[in-house]
C-alpha cells in the first residue's frame, strides 16, 4: 500500500514542485479536471488587466500596433508550437478548436482530391470527442464523401487507398488511452492518406513531436492543459510542406497576403497566416498567451519530458491507489496501463453511479467530471459510463492524488452518493 | 457659423449626456474611431474580473453552470437582438463576422439553391469590406458560383430571377452611405433572393428593423458600437421564418440538439442554436455583454431612436463646421448629405495627403482613422484616400465634435501635417 508519507517523500523530490506557485488554486480544493478547464494562472488577471485599462481604455485603437495586438495569433502561435514539435511560424492561435478543425480538414480534403480525386473516404474512430466528427460529417456532405468510423482497434484494416484523411484524437477524451502518432503517419503517409490530429488532450500535457513524427495538420485547444480560461482560443498546425499549396474556405481578411491593402480578391498570405481569418477575442487570447507561459516555464527544469514523467508517475499513483483501495466497490480503470499508451488522465468504472459519485466527490473537495458512455456503440468501453481524473503536472502533488483516491474511498465505504442531493439530473462539461 | 457655445448649449440640452459617465475615457483624447474600435466601459473591468477571479479561478468548471457560461452567447445575443429589430432566441454572440457569415451565407446559399438550383449568382458591391467579399468568393469557388461585384449605384439591374443571395454592408465602412434595407429586401424577395446584412457599423449607431424590413440573414461586429473590447465576438441572426431549414456546415457540437449527449451524429440544435459551433471565449464575451448593456442603457432616455436623433445631429454639426471652416483645403465631404442615407460617420477627402492629416490629428489628441483608396477600383469614390469620423452618440459631445474641427483646421492653417513624424508608414485598422 502507498502511503501518504510515500507521496509526501515524492513531492520534496519533485522537481517540478515550484510550478504550482503559478496557479491560483482555491483552497480546500483537489482539481483534477485541467483536463476540461485548466487552472487560473496568478499572471492572468494582471495580464488581462493591462490590455483591458491600459491598451484597450487608454491606447486605444492604436494598441493594434503598439500592445502587438496585430501580431498575438501567431505570437501565442509561436509558444505553442515550442509544446508541440512544431517550429515558429507553423502555429496560430485563433478560433475554436471546431472552427480551426474545418480549416485543416477542408485543406487536407482539397489536397487529398487534388492528388488523387478518387479517395472519397474519411476515417476516425466512433469515439472521436463528437464535434470532430460533425465537423468532418459537415465536410463530408458538403464533399460527397463518406466518414468511416470505426474502433481504434480497427484502424489498422480501415486504412487503404481510398482513403483521403486520417483524422484522430491522439489521447482519447474518455478512456485517455493515447495513439502511436509516428506509427500512424507513416501507415498514412505509405498509403498516401493525409493525417489531421486533434491535440486537444495532449498539448501541454504529453510530448508532442508533430514535425519529427511527420504528421500533416494538427489543432488543439487552449482552455485545457494549456490553461488559457474559458473558451481560450484553439491553434491550428500544418506542416510547413503544404504551406504554399493548403487552401481553407474561411478565407477571411486575416488571411489574406495584405491585410490592410482592402483589396476586393483574396489572395492568402504566405504560411500558416493563411489560417487566420477574422479579428481574434484579445481578453481571451492574452490570457491564453498567459495560461501558455506556465507550461513553458517547465522548459528550465525539464521541458515536456519533464512534465511526462510527473505526470506518468502521478497517473500511476492513481491507478496503483484506486486499485489497491478501491477494490471491494468493482473498481475498473479503462486508461490504459502501459505507459506508452495513456496521456494524462485516468478513467474507471465502478458498481457506484458514475454520476452520484462524482457529484459527492466534488462536495468534498474533488473536482473531476463524469462522462456518460454511448448506449449505441457497438465497442463495450465507449458504452461505459466514466469517471475522469485530469492530472496537471503542472499544479497537482502526489499528495492531492492519494488524498483524492481516499476521499473516493470514503464516499464509496460509506455509500455517501446515496444522498439524493447527489441524483443525476444533467450531465455537464 | 457654429460656436462653441452653440455646442456647449446643445450639450446641456442633450438627455443622453448621462451615458458618457459609463465610460473611461482616456484624458485630452477626442475618441472619433468608435467605429471601429469602441470604447472602454467601466463596468468591464470589474465584470471581466468576477468572470476571471470568481467564476474562473474559484468556482472553475462549475461555473459553465452556475455562471451561466453555456448560456452566454445566447443571453448576449437576446440583448443585441434588441437593438437590431430581432426578436429573443434569434441572435447569437459567437466568433467572427467573417466566421458567423460563413455560416449565414452557407445557409442562404442552400437555401436558395434548393429552392432553383439554376441561381448561380451572389450579389454584392464591389467597395463592400474585403473580408465579406473574402467570404463570398471562397464560397462561390465551393460552390460553384459567381460572385457578381457592382456599384451600389448599379444594385438595380444586378438583381434579377438569377440571383440567390444579395449580399451588402448596411453602412458602408469607407462612405458612410446607408442602404435603404426595407427597400432592397422587398425587391430582393419579390425576385426570390435571399438577402444577407453585414450590420458591422449599424448595431448600436443606427435603428434597424430585421424582423419588420423582412431580412434574411445578418450579421454584426461586437467591437464597434457595441464597445465589447478588441476582437469582442461577433453575432449573428437570421430569420425564424429559416430556422427549421437552414443548415451551415461549420456544425460543431454548440450547434447540436443535445450537446452533451455525445451522439457521433449531428443534428442541428433548434432556432438560432444551430449557428453556434465550438466554446466561446468567455472573458472577451462578459465583455462584449458589458459593453452591449451600455447601449442598452438608452433604451430608458428614448433607445435607438434618441441615439440616432443624437447621432445625426453630430454628423450634421461635424459636415456643417468641416465645410464652414475648411474651405479653402478642398474638403470633400464623401458621407451623404441626406440623413436617410447615412450612418453614424463622417467621411472626407481633403487636399493634404489624408494619412499624414490623421496622424497629425491624433498627435494632437483626434483620433479619427484613415482608408487608402483602392487605386483599380472603376467607381471614383472607391479609390479615394479617406480620413474617417466616427460619432458615437453613447460618450461624444457637441464640443468634442466642434473642438475636432477646429484641430483639423489648425493641422491644416498651419501645415502641421507636412512634419515627416506623420509621413506614410503602414495604413492600420
Amino acid at each position: 500500500m502507498i502511503t501518504l508519507q510515500d507521496c509526501q517523500a515524492h513531492d520534496r523530490a519533485d522537481p517540478l514542485a515550484p510550478l504550482r506557485a503559478q496557479f491560483d488554486l482555491p483552497d480546500g480544493v483537489i482539481y483534477l479536471d485541467g483536463n476540461s478547464l485548466g487552472a487560473l494562472p496568478r499572471a492572468t488577471a494582471e495580464r488581462v488587466q493591462r490590455t483591458l485599462r491600459q491598451e484597450w481604455g487608454q491606447d486605444l485603437i492604436q494598441s493594434w500596433n503598439s500592445a502587438g495586438w496585430f501580431a498575438q495569433p501567431l505570437a501565442t502561435g509561436d509558444k505553442i508550437a515550442r509544446l508541440i514539435g512544431a517550429g515558429p511560424n507553423q502555429v496560430v492561435a485563433a478560433d475554436t478548436t471546431s472552427v480551426n478543425l474545418y480549416k485543416a480538414l477542408s485543406a487536407a480534403i482539397g489536397l487529398a482530391r487534388a492528388a488523387d480525386p478518387a479517395r472519397r473516404r474519411i476515417v476516425s474512430e466512433r469515439s472521436n470527442f463528437p464535434t470532430d466528427l460533425y465537423i468532418a460529417e459537415a465536410l463530408c456532405r458538403e464533399h460527397g464523401m463518406v466518414l468511416q468510423l470505426v474502433h481504434a482497434d480497427e484502424l489498422p484494416q480501415a486504412l487503404d487507398e481510398q482513403v483521403a484523411v486520417l483524422m484522430l484524437t491522439h489521447v482519447h477524451y474518455r478512456s485517455g488511452r493515447m495513439h502511436d502518432m509516428a506509427a500512424l503517419n507513416a501507415r498514412a503517409q505509405a498509403l498516401g492518406i493525409l493525417t489531421v490530429w486533434d491535440l486537444a488532450h495532449s498539448a501541454g500535457a504529453v510530448p508532442v513531436d508533430l514535425l519529427g513524427s511527420g504528421a500533416d495538420f494538427a489543432v488543439g485547444c487552449g482552455y485545457k492543459y494549456l490553461n488559457g480560461g474559458p473558451g481560450a482560443p484553439a491553434f491550428v498546425w500544418l506542416n510547413p510542406r503544404h504551406h504554399a499549396q493548403a487552401w481553407q474556405p474561411l478565407a477571411g481578411w486575416w488571411g489574406h497576403a495584405r491585410p490592410f491593402g482592402f483589396s476586393p480578391h483574396y489572395e492568402p498570405a504566405p504560411g500558416i497566416a493563411r489560417f487566420q481569418c477574422g479579428t481574434q477575442p484579445m481578453l481571451s487570447l492574452v490570457a491564453l498567451d498567459a495560461g501558455v507561459d506556465t507550461v513553458l516555464a517547465a522548459e528550465a527544469l525539464g521541458g515536456m519530458a519533464a512534465l511526462r514523467r510527473k505526470s506518468l508517475a502521478l497517473t500511476e499513483l492513481f491507478m496503483q491507489t484506486a486499485q489497491d483501495e478501491l477494490a471491494g466497490h468493482g473498481v475498473q480503470i479503462v486508461t490504459p496501463q502501459d505507459p506508452a499508451a495513456r496521456g494524462s488522465q485516468v478513467s474507471l468504472v465502478l458498481d457506484a453511479d458514475g454520476y452520484a459519485v462524482m457529484q459527492a466527490l466534488i462536495a468534498h473537495g474533488v473536482i473531476g467530471d463524469y462522462r456518460a458512455g454511448d448506449p449505441e456503440a457497438p465497442h463495450p468501453e465507449d458504452r461505459m459510463d466514466l469517471l475522469r481524473f485530469g492530472m496537471t503536472p503542472l499544479y497537482l502533488r502526489h499528495t492531492d492524488v492519494w488524498q483524492a483516491v481516499q476521499t473516493l474511498r470514503q464516499i464509496l465505504d460509506q455509500g455517501l452518493w446515496r444522498d439524493p442531493r447527489h441524483a443525476r439530473r444533467h450531465a455537464v462539461t
